[in-house]
């Protein structure tokens, strides 16, 4: 079974290499009704696309977002929506010296042990241009999802060892975007930025950790047991390349604490009940349980490095050197910020439909 | 969309409430031809089953597995294999209390949320005795597993802040049973057991951390971009109760790495180009490198604590105060152990099915 | 992948053998809330079950159901409902004959050809037995769709090549089970049962066909393009054993119409636009029109005949004689008339819940 | 959930409209290692475009694919394959005049119903222009089947009431495409063709059969019980608009036959077991039995004449009379040739890619 698809009720198919004519997404089940727009879009791909400043790859692509179907006199009709973006600064042939040569800490080998041959210009498939089509979606999920009082927010809360400060949600989305390395804290961003040049500067990478905020989500959205809410966030976010963990609430932190500590107490709070903290980040046994939910990932620092690492000609077989010039991303985090918000909303929206929270059919009948 | 089925080439549907009849699965996509006995998957329930030593639930239940399908003269047939097991020392009443009262770090109020009722008897269905399916097919897809050169082996590496020094694969598999805790470091074990009694004195529970390697996976496993084998096992282990956090080989600790460091190298090995070291844990883009398969899980604190505990009674809607009594494992990871292992085996035997690796029909034509 | 699940948001999967131990059914996604006793289910099984009457299979089974889970003080929970059936009258030393004697126009050979094994008694898997679990979990649907104004009826409307005179909806929910036959025309009910009774006198079978109707299903269920309502009870009633066909509507008799006389104009009724006619049979584009659904199915003769047939024995591979004595029936329509209706009220249920037109969660929150 | 997927191994995703941009498809699961080129995908294309000939709609479109990705130096590469088709011709204000008078015979209505809107503009996507995107997903599964000995050929068998004698497959392969209405019957085609002239001058259209059959399918694919071979293959040519009956090998007919009749023997046939005849239509039990698999659909007339029919201004909420004028095809059957064709060519692809008798990773390893 391929793995280009994923959701139920909302379900998103991606398309498209790196170096290829273009790159795309098929969104399914979008409700009729929801008004959309190109700019709808286009808006977080601003936030992802290459080049945007200093701490992304230099690459030169406009990104501009077309969408072919599945909307009519500006809304949604409840038909696929197919949007594709067109790969304008593809430069295939710089990455001729790679065609023999994997590149560590990439899924070059990898590819070639499952599919016997690859694409081998800038990576093709497992490229970080494939996440155009999941931040295309996302928009989509995140206006839906706005229209029913759901929020997403992402941010980066450490960057190569420096560790941002707790910043309240609303100080997230105020000040997310002032800075290229998108933490909310000025300090922490500034530590940050000064960090992810000097490494680039010695030709290295820098990992990070990112989280992802959604408020608004009712309580017992999810699936008891195999579609739990988490095991589908966890499964959106570790598809994300680069992505090696992913924690709700106090995640591997619990391993040090007592139930007495872990246990979110219930109060009445205006004629309902709650839970008075959030060590559960908002997921209790796979459903929401109403408080805001909250994920970390741990990205690992961007594989493509100028410092020379040892690898082995195929064609050759014999080992040698290499060092990957060319465009890349000194640190993946700040970009993955709207990918991960991508990944969660449609997460949550799928779920919202599944179960009934928001109309599978339409918005206006 | 329900949620009670996981997989897909390989397929668990699991059923049943911890006070209910029965509990039990229905295994599809098991391949013909592979000899089963009610022993081989007897064998793994015996080591998830309450009452089995002082760290575990007093409840006695045999857990006695059944197989009622798919298996004709010792052997599968291709047929689904649905297996049952009963709940003999089932005691409903023992909950009346919890009736109207939903216990903090449970999903029963979230239950209600969703369904609008629920089966208090012991969690319904978000109890653990859910896992007993999962630990029936995670037997199967062992067995099968181990005709293929796989093995999958967990282990308990952290217990309340207690950490398990490193021990090798083959000292695992020789240590990890001889200790209730399920720790392969003996000294460890000691202070973990200790630990764990202390903390069931005091009315407390304690939270830890385990590790699931799987060997002999052969390369280029997986799918590209959202089954990532990495994605799969996370859905797997998160939708396991109690599990806060999922990381794949170096996992958040990749966050303070720079790429020079946390890339693994190409070398030639016999022929072969292999990855020497292996911070990726055994997979990089969704796929597997040929290295052994290394997560960890992040497990909360048992949320059943006799210490007094804020919460609701939700018939009177006024807060009250609750213990919980009754039989309750001071710590989970030590059981977790064998369901850990049963789900990473569920999806690298399913990744094997629908690449090609397994044959999915038969192992015999 | 795996082929013994069936449905979206209303999903069975069904497992069992004719000679196993048991056979039966897990329904996932049915809403909590709806009120389910085992006589709603036996209901049906007692329509299915053999031995009820000269024109079925003389096997002596109660078929008695067990609810193993999913219903808690006589209300659906929103979890998983498992249900068997333990088969008591198995008699597998019967069928030793055919261990090795493929019987024409069974799966045997080809079971073979598929799993290079096969369990041969009484056709394992491939026996019609294999229906229970789908009537048991139609029973489920049919109550749910109850609720919800949706009735659904199949009767027998051809026999041998006798063909029953035009009966009302009322007409067949009054007569169909007063014959053995399951026909509600009487007079051609009676020359059915004379020719069934000649034909097994002969040692000989006949096939005939069964028409299904539901009402009261709302206009716009379905989707569009692959999962189109006529699509998928086409998937679900040619997935019964022995169908070789289905139409909807004016079905095969559409190819000699003209477009003046197959297209249902559109008129006004009491406010509402509705066709005047139903040539479509309730579907058009794959979406319900609000009128009746109507279906008819082509089943073929029952395959074991005890009239001399050709075949090959496998162990020796020569060509042979083979006479399939034992219990089977002369006839499939009439039995075959309860799992008809329970497939098409799976498949209406579940579109009505994944279009939201039945909550997917629960009926009383 | 949505519906614009359809498969499991080999998975397809449609969209697009028949008056916006563009419409296309994403092939998911092709193995790598296929050499495909666009040439290979426009062959059919063109027998399925408009204004190919007289008996087709005079819209004119060139219906030119172009491949977005998952081919590489002229290999897919495991990865989806995404294809696009402009529609250059596309006239949205000629359907102003049924903006709010739904079509007899179209899904018009029940979209409205479904969605609260539509897209009016010559269907939206219920318009035949959808399957575009099957014809192409199609071309390559056929290809794909070609290099294991699969071949899928359709033809028209009754237009109109004329019916097609009996000819050969390699008469039919040689015929089919040597007459616009598509039947390999020269004599029955040039009275089919007469008669579609005829009742295009009466402003009416007519109805017809196809037949579709697929060579050389080894013996066991499919699954038992479910994804029965015979059911996805109903499933696929049902979600064909104007598809209304499906049956396979006897079909309908075995309604009158005895089981005497209607059962193939087995004989030895160059040392393996084969049925002597195929009544079966090449599938029992839902397995194929090696012979060719055989199916015939019943499509009905063009719903769009130019004969006053009776509607209602849905705006007006008043009953009208309505003459469909513009481009449209008198009869379908001779297009659905290429779409029959390759919607049986995508399940039988598809299974033989699940049970593993097609590398599912690559051709080339």
């Amino acid at each position: 079974m391929p793995g280009n698809t994923f959701g139920h009720s909302l379900r998103i198919t991606t398309w498209g290499e790196s170096h290829g004519k273009a790159v795309g997404v098929v969104v399914d089940g979008v409700p009729a009704g929801l008004q959309l727009l190109e700019e709808d879009i286009q808006k977080d791909l601003d936030r992802r696309r290459p080049g945007q400043s200093e701490v992304s790859t230099p690459r030169l692509e406009a990104d501009t977002v077309e969408i072919l179907s599945g909307v009519f006199e500006g809304m949604t009709t409840g038909c696929p929506v197919s949007m594709l973006v067109w790969n304008r600064n593809a430069n295939p042939s710089a990455y001729d010296y790679i065609r023999d040569i994997p590149r560590p800490g990439h899924a070059d080998l990898f590819y070639r042990e499952k599919y016997g041959l690859r694409d081998h210009r800038g990576g093709g498939r497992s490229s970080g241009r494939e996440t155009i089509g999941r931040v295309a979606a996302g928009a989509i999920a995140k206006k839906l999802l706005s229209l029913h009082g759901v929020e997403v927010l992402a941010h980066v809360i450490e960057l190569g060892g420096v560790k941002a400060g707790s910043v309240t949600f609303t100080g997230i989305r105020e000040n997310v975007e002032k800075t290229p390395v998108r933490c909310a804290d000025p300090q922490a961003a500034e530590k940050m930025l000064e960090l992810v040049r000097l490494t680039r500067d010695e030709g290295d990478s820098i990992g990070g950790i990112v989280e992802i905020i959604a408020t608004g989500v009712p309580a017992g959205i999810g699936e008891p047991v195999f579609n739990k809410l988490d095991a589908d966030i966890a499964a959106a976010l570790m598809s994300i390349g680069a992505v090696k963990g992913v924690e709700i609430g106090s995640g591997f932190e619990c391993a040090r604490m007592k139930g007495s500590q872990m246990n979110d107490a219930f109060v009445i709070d205006d004629a309902s009940i709650i839970p008075d903290t959030n060590n559960a980040g908002g997921i209790i046994g796979g459903l929401s349980t109403g408080l805001p939910v909250i994920c970390r990932i741990a990205v690992k620092p961007t594989p493509s490095i100028s410092k020379s690492q040892k690898s082995v000609n195929m064609a050759q077989m014999k080992e040698v050197d290499i060092e990957i010039h060319g465009r890349h991303d000194p640190t993946i985090p700040p970009r993955m910020v709207p990918v991960a918000e991508a990944m969660m909303a449609l997460v949550i929206a799928d779920h919202m439909i599944r179960s009934g929270r928001i109309d599978p059919e339409s918005l206006i009948k």
